[in-house]
């Protein structure tokens, strides 16, 4: 099975990551658009035309199965995806909601994502529908401290004080991670929150939905020999210790390929 | 006069911040590539095929003066643009240079920046032949707290010493702000460096150095009436914001351009 994942860059790879631990052998084209990320600042329009050409470049070597890795373009252009190709469409919005008929009780959830995703409200406008009452808040600062790798600091707690303490005044039983950077600061944020509130890992739910949807075993040791090929818009080695650090593991390839803005016909192959 | 001035943000409005000083009726076209920024993470390739479509954008609108105020593409791509068109092309980093030819006691100098502007080494590559020992550090965060308003919050103080503390262990006589953004945490950073650090702020540079070679006078009340014309790439409402925040005033009007990847022949304007 040919899975092709795409993001705005390389947070996507916390799905690639969890998509690992099917325990069924994958082949995974990952497509990282660094050449224009972050998507979560920029309108509608150029998010779509965007996620079409991201989508239409992964869509061209016979993928089985497309996941929009990204949240911003999730919320913004998934309609339009599903609409283009004649393959199932999954993002990363839709497998969290799934995952939440399996809380019945919950009543209170917070959002956490980029402006984009917040500002789309495609978490609340699907939540309030459930009589679930839903706290979104932007939290722009995340993004840049998971890339710098600072995951683990008294300045990572300061910033999680600084957007979070919202809701320890409009309490919640479960938090959405909408943004897949986030993953990686799922330790830190769970220890503000503490234990009552359930957190939801986008990353985590889809890899999930994908394994339920086409019947295939989940979990246990990541012993699986899984096929993984990581191409980027735009090479910088920046972006190579950065997706090593999302994946927590070196490496050896990634590819540079050219979309609408750049025109050149030959790939680039990048070593670290 | 008109000048033209790029960046690949918003970051560049403190250039013309300071820009508006200059005694001289000025007609200012300021063009900010949002669809594409930050440009700090890019490849070298990729800022310099973006440069050359933000300058020709400017350059076809009778600029008499280009200022690139963005230093990952002054540090990355100002030869290719200076031989490109037949204009004087002026970045950020060449003012800073100049201007430290009036403190020549300074023996060591530190240069925050982007990735990109810190290792390109162009400060630290010219300021090595003057015999200053230089000191170069990237600080990815700076962007996004300020991007973010916090410039004057105890999570500024902690991000600046995480990052700052290398000048406690590496004495400095003068700091280079090597980012648009940075002017608006001058006054946390100075207050952490104390009086002995001069901090060479590159949009206050850059000001001096085009008032002087067109002969203006600078300074003073910004009473006159120059004309300003802001540009994007993308729109989005939150840019908005920021711009009015690095203008330190109100915005009617922004327009939005098209450019090599989003192929639409209309400009869209957008009023706040």
């Amino acid at each position: 099975m040919i899975i092709g994942v795409f993001d705005s860059g390389l947070g996507g790879l916390t799905v690639v990551k969890e998509l690992k631990k099917i325990q069924s052998p994958l082949h995974i084209k990952y497509a990282g658009d660094t050449l224009h990320l972050p998507y979560g600042h920029k309108s509608a329009k150029a998010i779509n035309l965007l996620s079409q050409d991201m989508a239409q470049y992964l869509y061209a070597q016979n993928i089985d199965l497309l996941i929009v890795a990204c949240h911003s373009a999730s919320s913004t252009s998934l309609q339009e995806l599903k609409a283009s190709f004649p393959i199932p469409v999954i993002g990363v919005i839709e497998p969290v909601l799934e995952e939440l008929k399996d809380y019945p009780n919950i009543q209170n959830i917070g959002v956490i994502g980029t402006f984009a995703t917040i500002k789309s409200h495609t978490y609340a406008n699907s939540l309030t529908q459930r009589s679930i009452k839903t706290f979104e808040l932007a939290c722009p600062l995340f993004v840049p401290l998971v890339e710098e790798g600072w995951t683990n600091e008294p300045i990572t707690d300061l910033i999680i004080d600084k957007y979070l303490n919202f809701f320890k005044k409009n309490p919640i039983d479960a938090l959405i991670l909408g943004c897949t950077h986030y993953p990686l600061l799922k330790t830190a944020i769970a220890k503000y929150l503490g234990p009552s509130v359930q957190l939801l890992d986008s990353a985590e739910c889809c890899a999930k939905l994908i394994a339920q949807k086409c019947n295939l075993p989940i979990g246990g040791d990541n012993n699986m020999s899984h096929q993984l090929e990581i191409s980027v818009t735009d090479y910088a080695k920046h972006f190579h210790v950065l997706a090593e650090r999302f994946l927590g593991h070196k490496i050896e390839k990634i590819t540079e390929i050219s979309t609408i803005d750049i025109n050149q016909s030959t790939e680039r192959t990048w070593l670290l």
